[in-house]
């Protein structure tokens, strides 16, 4: 029988604790398990996509710690004086704070490196081309946000956190070698998990959606996207027993 | 007839002068191409390598130009002002000092991501493995030396230089699809020109080697990388004409 969620949830806790990272990193480990907090969100996401479609779990977690891992490396660097300047990150010291900036720098390096050498344990490239075709545009996603060059918001949010939400999805496909011409009905489904996500974020922050329609229109856009994603799930193919649970959650988060 | 190295480096500068950078990140695109300046020492080892080994070189270009992304990758996070603080990189700013911190951190991520993207253009994971194997060798000198928590040059001249320099001609071999089997004497080679490349640049510098163990016992030093690299060079079976005038070329610089 699947998996919930929250069993899932604590499957990657625990890869990611006993997580070994590669050696030469040295004193870089430590910063790098203090960025490791969060929901675990896309990871868990990875592990229900792989799963839905027959997959053992087990072999879906490396493709999920290295979703995790980019997620990560993002914050990382975002939280930097030179970026976003946070010094706080879930209620504890950001890793700049904690470990100084330029060990912040290098330990986001290295989670992203460590990140594709997880995705590349896999026989075949498509876990780390995913990852990282995910990561440029996260990537490019930040530098429009930083020059405030946008047009819209959904392109904005499409490249800063859609992109990472889908690829959280196909990378558990591709884990689970699912073949690629099965995957365009799961990328459309992730794109609405990932606006959804999105939405729910700037309600609960009150920036973003909520600032450009206000927060009635922006929960009518976020219901809109969960029951998107909902139809979209039932439509497929798989078990989605998991993947219901966390749309439903996703919709009604309160943090 | 192989090409010698003045002609390879003129098919890496044709190669990345005409590099479409991933789309998404917009005006990333220009701080990204200032940063790829500089001699091109390791993509042109990295051709060399493949053709010595009969591959056609426009196939080994993709894993060449990974290379001299990663290697720029770690000068403009080196560069900034929390690591080396450096203003000048090649005669010209920085690109923190021409273009800003929070876009020269992005810009070295995508820098590093979109060498990965074009690592994983070959059918297989091998090339993309071998440099993120050495990415993660090098951010973990990087922090070795930021920390100064190491006992002996070698080590960390090893994992600073020495692990991209044995990437570049082993991704040379993975591009070229030479079977595993036949790597370890390349990996010997490569380490010695790795040694070399870092001993002549303390050199240069006058430090490193040089504040060491003196001038004199440096060259000395480098001699004898040079001299062993020319040795395991001949033993292969292989057109090593070209790589013969790189080490040749490594052995006499003077800049």
């Amino acid at each position: 029988m699947p998996r919930g969620p929250d069993e899932l949830r604590a499957l990657v806790e625990d890869y990611l604790d006993e997580l070994e990272l590669t050696p030469a990193l040295g004193a870089l480990a430590e910063p790098m398990r203090h960025a490791l907090g969060g929901k675990r969100v896309r990871p868990v996401l990875c592990l229900a996509s792989g799963e839905a479609v027959g997959a053992d779990v087990e072999s879906i977690l490396p493709a999920a710690a290295a979703v995790e891992l980019v997620h990560s490396f993002s914050l990382v660097h975002d939280d930097l004086p030179a970026l976003d300047d946070d010094v706080e990150r879930r209620g504890r010291p950001s890793v700049w704070a904690a470990h100084g900036e330029a060990t912040a720098i290098l330990a986001g390096d290295a989670l992203l490196a460590e990140a594709l050498r997880l995705a590349l344990s896999y026989p075949g490239p498509e876990v780390a081309r995913e990852l990282v075709s995910a990561t440029l545009a996260m990537i490019g996603g930040q530098q429009l946000d930083l020059t405030e060059g946008w047009k819209d918001l959904e392109t904005l949010h499409g490249l800063k956190t859609g992109a990472l939400f889908s690829a959280s999805v196909l990378c558990g496909l591709w884990a689970a070698e699912l073949p690629e011409a099965q995957h365009p009905p799961w990328r459309a489904f992730a794109a609405e998990l990932g606006l959804l996500f999105q939405i729910v974020d700037d309600i609960l922050d009150g920036d973003g959606y909520v600032r450009e329609f206000g927060p009635e229109e922006s929960r009518r856009l976020a219901d809109g996207a969960g029951e998107r994603a909902r139809r979209r799930l039932a439509a497929l193919d798989a078990d989605t027993a998991a993947l219901s649970e966390i749309v439903a959650g996703l919709v009604a988060r309160t943090s």
